[in-house]
């Protein structure tokens, strides 16, 4: 959107933008579209789903924020909030619809409550791999698919990266056969938790921050969280015996940075420009940290020694892509806007992997 | 760098910035660092290694200069060459490093012949994948070796992303053993064509443009471009019977955005962000567009049905390695740069791949 239809627009709107962080320019402002006037500056709260200090996500976060006020020079000046801070961590989405926050940071299953086709831009069990899934989100159409689904919700919307396959989980208790499945109490989130239960588990729902009490207490006998960059962070190695994979529930998780729609139409198109920029710089930069970063950490474990890390045997995948695609169907059955994502997705997978298969993977395969 | 810093530093250097494409404010320069006043604007030329108007990285290139000048608001004009409108396509190097252009789009090989070392940053014969080195030029030290080696050129450096594997080639020769590398004419660049004529080939160095009409009068045998997208659109399926897999010798190329150091030195900092995150985001893109891409027009070729897709088979494969690794010793044993850079390399990619294989990999292979 041009920057002069924006600001026509504004003449009537101005009310309803008391909360989207725009300020009057101080000085000049007879003739914004001129550079050489002083610009107008936009104070945007950032609302994220990431305790304090996360590393990974959560630092991901922060340097979107800095990226955006560095190139904008002031011009945009996004405030950054862990979770609780302003707004409960599954709350990001609902803050930044009603223009309680500008911008939100977070994964969009976190609020499958409201949107539950919005699952399949976070994780899908079984399903897209990082550099799949953005290939689909920026050149498969997924992108605008996303869009059209938080369009009633008056919100704008990028990637923000991607965290990598992640592990299976830590567990307590081995898992040999589907059998030890059954009784399961197990932290999982999303759909991977509603397979779980299919399986006959118990999937429990914890923020991050609660996940190293529950284990250490025994109020639950597995976790997924992260991979081993995050989850080493967090301590996990010392409260489980055993470190599963693969992370069949999230073979990639889409971060999400939500924009208020109005706070979004209201930036001249050079700072969009800038915002979207920096959504690419951080996304260029997540997967290669947690690639980097989650191999560091899985041979710390190694050396360490301590933690048996250990494949799920096959019967057991097997059980959980079957309810996989039971619980997909279902969702698909139940929602539209499930059905159209889900043909997308399923369509858009089929024809990449026809490709990795004889390109990245073949070339891996030749290594030896 | 400060922007007061370098505006300071000009004073003694200005003559040296005569090609640097700088400008000086029209109007209200005297206090330079208030945003208020007329923006300094920077012309600058960039220079690229492919045909006008080149899908996937011709197009990323016209798209990294879009961004920079829209989210810059025009205060940086990038203006972009084909390949041989300023400078001929193995002379982009050259030219930023004499500041004859500020800015360059191309793969580090090119230029072997100027820095040999540079190879690693382009495409190494058996060697990481887009996902790894991404992780590695990011997170492992690569790209602090890669400023590093270019530091004596007077050239910045960033990635711009990576064309992803790359297919074999095309072939009007059937490869059913080692022996039928003897004596094989291919286009072939960089250490892929020094390992072809280790195992008795004749590798040719062409240009782009000049692929096509080698293949129709037979001049060569065989030719690697990139994969489905960009060989399609050259026409390359018309002039050869055989399409092979993997691209052992490029399993993922690195693209280069050299710039003039003292160009770069010159941006105050938020344009220097704004270059920066311009890298970002067309990195961010290019791995996704050649995934969506070689998938669409790989599916166009197995409809058509016209060309045999064909595995190299494993003797060859097992030849071309062991000569890969004569090819790549060789050079790590004449250059200094080439040890330092090779050994950091191989360490990560050891790494990075033991959390590949229980993460990413295996998650794949759970798909079923």
């Amino acid at each position: 959107m041009k920057r002069r239809q924006v600001l026509a627009g504004l003449g009537a709107g101005a009310v309803a933008l008391a909360g989207c962080g725009r300020e009057q320019p101080a000085a000049g402002a007879d003739s914004p579209a001129s550079p050489a006037k002083p610009a107008e500056t936009f104070n945007w709260k950032m609302v994220t789903t990431w305790p304090p200090n996360f590393p990974g996500t959560g630092a991901s976060a922060t340097l979107l924020a800095e990226t955006i006020n560095r190139a904008s020079a002031g011009r945009i000046r996004v405030q950054v909030y862990a979770a609780g801070e302003l707004v409960p961590p599954f709350e990001v989405f609902n803050a930044v619809s009603a223009g309680a926050a500008e911008i939100g940071h977070g994964v969009s299953y976190y609020w499958k409550a409201q949107v539950e086709a919005a699952q399949f831009f976070g994780a899908i069990p079984f399903g897209m791999t990082p550099a799949e899934s953005s290939a689909w989100l920026h050149y498969g159409g997924g992108m605008e698919l996303w869009r059209e689904l938080y369009e009633p919700f008056g919100v704008m919307v990028f990637t923000g990266g991607n965290t990598g396959t992640q592990m299976g989980g830590w567990f307590n208790r081995e898992i040999n056969s589907p059998d030890d499945l059954k009784g399961l109490k197990m932290r999982i989130p999303g759909l991977g938790g509603e397979v779980l239960q299919r399986a006959g588990g118990t999937p429990v729902m914890l923020p991050g921050g609660e996940i190293y009490t529950a284990m250490q207490t025994g109020s639950v006998d597995a976790t997924e969280w992260v991979g081993p960059y995050n989850d080493v962070g967090f301590g996990l190695h010392e409260v489980a015996q055993y470190y599963y994979y693969p992370g069949w529930h999230e073979p990639g998780a889409i971060l999400e940075v939500s924009i208020n729609q109005e706070a979004w139409d209201a930036l001249p198109e050079d700072l969009q420009q800038v915002v979207k920029s920096a959504c690419g710089y951080v996304e260029s930069l997540m997967g290669a940290e947690y690639s980097a970063r989650n191999a560091q950490f899985l041979q710390q474990l190694r050396n360490e020694g301590k933690v048996e890390i250990r494949p799920f045997p096959d019967s057991v995948i097997a059980e959980l892509r079957l309810r996989s695609q039971e619980v997909i169907d279902e969702l698909v059955a139940r929602d539209e806007n499930a059905a159209r994502i889900y043909a997308s997705y399923t369509a858009f997978q089929q024809q990449v992997n026809e490709w990795l298969d004889i390109g990245e993977r073949a070339a891996v395969a030749a290594r030896g």
